[in-house]
């Protein structure tokens, strides 16, 4: 797209509100805009990278037998009273709202009621399991303190997946593939050196919840990460019977800072008793199903990813969640406009700087908004294009073909 | 897919608490369930229709040069405030929350407000304009009585698009154009012959307002058509003078039932004078903003397609929004596997039931879904396939290799 019709300019200054220092540049580039505390916008770029990203774990999600469907944010209250979770003191980021008659609604900030409630249309039989459903769905989260820019909302989008088996071994085979899935993700997203699989407190139905926690100075979290063995445990499992049955030793730890991108909960039967969710297995015993949550925010996932990926001048997306592959700045119009055209035919998403400002702003700004290839055509550089890739230092003159052979190929 | 997986499954009997005949196909297939009244959820079958209606909007709100954003839904209250439209004696389908705080938040029912603020920090001179945003974003209101299924909600997704120009020459252009993609969206979810453009009020900035209307029988509202011109006219400003401006008379016209599915807006400088939405022109001199909106919803839509295209076994899906393209019933394994794996090798979306259930189940159950194609192989076929269209009375027995030729050109 041509960038004089993008209605997004960088801001000259930082955002006074905001203390991450990748957040600050989402801000000041463009990606995102605040409402308040806590409630975000997604402007063009920060939407494109955020649907990249959605659509990144869709296809991990659908390889491991997910069905997409979409649930509603506002909440009968008479569901959740089953579950003994409408009550604020319960679930403490409630909000709610009225119907004019006066009858109070909910709105969602999981789902495992509306949906279990559901599957009583849908589960009779163990012919019937297992079932694996997910969701990108705007999650409300009546926070006391909203901070971190995007990391911590009080509106935010979610995938949250969950699943519903006959058995524990059916449970536990698929929470094993889920585990395999999220570690996907991570790695397509780029952040997968830095993201560790995390032991958590498991609740009355399995010993151990877990997270996936990205090591970055600003998170919220703090984990004990065994490096060489690629596994931590969170705080409220740092004891010594914990480590010992994972065969990790408290000398080997290392505390990090870190932001909680994922996290994956067995359930057991808590719902499905509730809900009286029963199937009539091979015996034609009646049993309750076991279920499994399974969440991602592609929004905190976005932030995080500008958290770990900056360098002093701006962000430095990494390729697969770059709002476009190819920044093209036009420092000689018949030049540019000749290889926009090319790029755009070879189906190479491009943001073409058309705009009439200099040369070093333009530099400037590119640098900022950190797309991955950037590429300049000017009288000086002949029938050569000027390549920089935004994560490394040198400037390359290449010659075009090659080049729009080269971005096919890696897209 | 397998069908066998999909974990929705087709009730026996109609729900008892719709009414119109198409919705009560969608509750009974599966496409959709009720939480409460006007608010539902969607299963995966009625996810991917409405996935394809969205991705039919998107393609045609970004030829016309709109830029895809995501709003949020918590609101500011101060924000409203500056139109007015925060007191629900003004607007009256507010949901309101709280934050912990006991501060005032609404749940966003339109953007206008929010938005205009927003393009405060985008636009200040002429050179800014024009800019189309637009968004599918889930609305609330809150409406007395909530009816007609998936027709009228509380929560429901709507594609809002804004308009911002620096004139009222600049903005009828657009709003020409957006008249048009309208039009062609419609065309292509298979509403087009029954879709009439109808001229409603305007308000104070602009003499009418548009409206699209689809012809159906469960329709809440009334148009006077004149079937010859296409052209419509709501009750609002069915009135002598108007007619005559509009070249219409009043014994040409007839009146119909039918579903607003659309509707256009001219907002003038009513918005951008409330936030004091200014742009220097040419001449240096400061003038408001010219903006209008322009809405579609695509659940409202799939709603409408399901009461405009059923028959009395099922829904009849025009090709473009259908869940799947195929539905391949498996009568004899082999051959039906075999089939199954070269579909999806020709990337043609098929539903393939595999279930171990009779055949009359199996026919019965396709048209109640409604999907274009059917396709049923069995030994009595031999290397034939049976094929019949969902729309058409015969069936056909056809070579397979030009099934799958004539499926991959169509789509």
């Amino acid at each position: 797209m041509k960038q004089s019709e993008l209605f997004t300019k960088s801001f000259r200054t930082f955002p006074a509100d905001e203390e991450a220092q990748g957040m600050r540049f989402l801000v000041r580039a463009g990606f995102v805009h605040k409402v308040m505390a806590g409630v975000y916008e997604y402007l063009p770029l920060g939407f494109r990278v955020l649907k990249k990203i959605e659509q990144i774990i869709r296809e991990e999600m659908n390889a491991i037998g997910g069905q997409e469907l979409l649930l509603s944010t506002l909440q009968d209250k008479t569901v959740w009273q089953k579950s003994g979770r409408w009550e604020d003191k319960v679930l403490d980021v409630w909000f709610k709202t009225k119907l004019k008659n006066d009858s109070e609604l909910g709105l969602a900030a999981t789902h495992e009621e509306p949906l279990t409630y559901l599957m009583k249309s849908y589960i009779s039989s163990y012919r019937d399991l297992p079932i694996f459903v997910y969701q990108f769905q705007t999650k409300f989260r009546n926070e006391i303190r909203a901070k971190s820019g995007i990391l911590r909302t009080r509106e935010f989008l979610m995938k949250d997946l969950y699943s519903f088996t006959d058995s524990e071994v059916q449970h536990r085979a698929f929470y094993e593939k889920a585990k395999g899935a999220y570690l996907k993700v991570f790695s397509r997203v780029g952040l997968g050196d830095k993201t560790f699989l995390t032991f958590a407190s498991g609740g009355t139905f399995s010993k151990y919840s877990h997270e996936f926690q990205t090591i970055a100075p600003v998170g919220e979290d703090t984990i004990y990460l065994d490096r060489k063995k690629g596994l931590a445990v969170n705080k409220e499992v740092l004891r010594e019977e914990i480590l010992a049955d994972l065969g990790l030793k408290r000398g080997d730890l290392e505390e990090v800072k870190a932001v909680e991108v994922g996290n994956i909960f067995s359930l057991g039967a808590r719902f499905s008793t509730d809900f009286n969710l029963m199937f009539k297995d091979q015996n034609e015993e009646l049993k309750p199903v076991i279920m499994g949550s399974y969440g991602i925010g592609p929004g905190r996932l976005a932030g995080t990813i500008a958290e770990v990926f900056h360098d002093e001048r701006g962000i430095v997306w990494p390729k697969t969640v770059a709002p476009f592959q190819v920044h093209l700045l036009e420092l000689e119009k018949a030049l540019g406009r000749k290889l926009y055209g090319d790029l755009q035919k070879a189906e190479i998403e491009v943001l073409y700087d058309d705009r009439k400002i200099s040369a070093g702003e333009k530099f400037a700004e590119a640098d900022l908004i950190g797309i991955p290839w950037r590429l300049v055509l000017s009288k000086k550089t002949g029938k050569k294009v000027e390549v920089k890739i935004r994560s490394e230092k040198n400037v390359k003159l290449a010659d075009v073909k090659g080049v729009l052979r080269l971005l096919k190929n890696k897209g």
